[in-house]
């Protein structure tokens, strides 16, 4: 197999685009996917790898995670370290990627209602704290997930790190509009919850998620959910706190709301 | 005032030191604290000032908060913004700076044990991970913390970031040996639980600590407890999930049992 050695090369250079923006994301429906677990995880989630990636020291050293990665791929390149480093969103890269189509979760529309409970997610800034989000919504167990309004893009290289491929597996999907949004949802028989740092709303723990449908909507990191998204919920939940309730961070606290969520459910 | 504008000068040396090596805090019994708001919350909360460093820019944007800093710190420098940069741990520095003495909780010792329950951190690799737990357990109130074994430095620049100062308030104590200490817990009368991945452990949903004193040892990232520190313990606790659990991350794992053991207490 001939190795890439330029990175110059148009292969290389529409990957490299892939990796540094979301409007390339968007456009060509597809994203780079980084490490050896990761690729792995790509391509048992049955997504469309469309080409992969490796130095001849990753074949060497994460092989029984290539095997998968290679037999799912439309095409494999084998890379110089050079074209790793270009590639790569990290100082020290394993030196595996590939080129995938978009999660199908991601298409749009409403294959989110199909799971037992929502988390909506609203103008999340941070990659790291989206890509967390996604991934304890996967572990917990039975989230579709709406994310609203401008919240940064799951497919980013550091949103996917953090997520750990949970992007690949859940029921993800890009929402314009809260009223829309929450006339589907109310439509559908979901509850909605606004999650608010405000010790007037209802304590999480006073309620009962074991009947019913129930969203969860959360809001941006630094100012919590807009007005409008916020008055569009039925309620509002809050976590009651003996400490610094203020300080609790944007991911900690989505933790605490899916957890009381998941909680009362089956398990 | 004079301004300080070469990244030679003994001071400036000595505070990067500060910021560069656990060594350096360790000997100098002092770290270097980055941030207009994490400045500002290191003085008051009465940690000893030696020194503060500022910009010409910062003085002007963070007035509000630079005033209780300079007013507590010993000594108050203006520095150029290229020494700003050789201080900074970002890539966009806000420009203010402080050296501060070791926090008291930090000093060793028992004086974790005045909590009304404790966690105890066993060789947590990732600053941003150990900072990330700390203002979790402050957020929720009422923990005490021993760092266990090789536990990273929580005074270390990413560590403090994360923690939001956390580290400034909260009881903290470094503990070599995992046997002297479930010895003394268990005087102290504590009950001492293990958070392990297991199915076969308790489960966290079922256990009641509204009544006595109970702490809770989390271990690794990626490798948990030693075999040595669970078995230490009294009991094995687990998160039961729907989801895919081995997927919950360190941080998120440990959320979702503060918060259990929290959440069983008075509020």
């Amino acid at each position: 197999m001939p190795v890439i050695t330029s990175r110059r090369n148009p292969v290389i250079k529409a990957a490299a685009g892939l990796s540094a923006s979301a409007g390339s994301r968007r456009e060509k429906r597809a994203f780079l996917c980084e490490g050896a677990r990761l690729c792995k995880d790509a391509a048992l989630s049955g997504l469309e790898l469309r080409a992969c990636f490796y130095t001849a020291q990753a074949r060497e050293k994460y092989g029984a995670y290539l095997a998968p990665v290679k037999k799912a791929s439309q095409e494999a390149y084998e890379i110089a370290p050079e074209v790793a480093a270009l590639l790569s969103a990290t100082k020290a890269p394993q030196g595996v990627f590939c080129v995938c189509g978009w999660p199908q979760g991601l298409a749009g529309g409403d294959a989110p209602l199909s799971a037992r409970r929502l988390l909506v997610l609203e103008h999340i800034q941070d990659p790291g704290n989206l890509g967390t989000i996604l991934r304890t919504a996967e572990a917990l167990g039975g989230f579709g997930v709406y994310l609203l309004g401008s919240c940064c893009d799951p497919l980013s290289p550091k949103a996917l790190r953090a997520s750990m491929g949970a992007v690949f597996r859940l029921k993800i999907a890009q929402e314009p509009s809260p009223q829309g949004l929450a006339e589907r949802l109310a439509q559908a028989g979901f509850s909605t919850w606004a999650a608010v740092p405000d010790r007037q709303a209802r304590r999480v723990t006073e309620m009962d998620f074991s009947q019913g449908r129930h969203s969860l909507f959360i809001g941006n990191e630094g100012s919590g959910l807009t007005p409008e998204t916020a008055g569009l919920c039925k309620g509002k939940l809050t976590i009651p706190m003996l400490g610094r309730a203020e300080s609790l961070n944007a991911a900690a606290a989505a933790t605490v709301l899916m957890w009381e969520m998941a909680r009362g459910g089956e398990r």
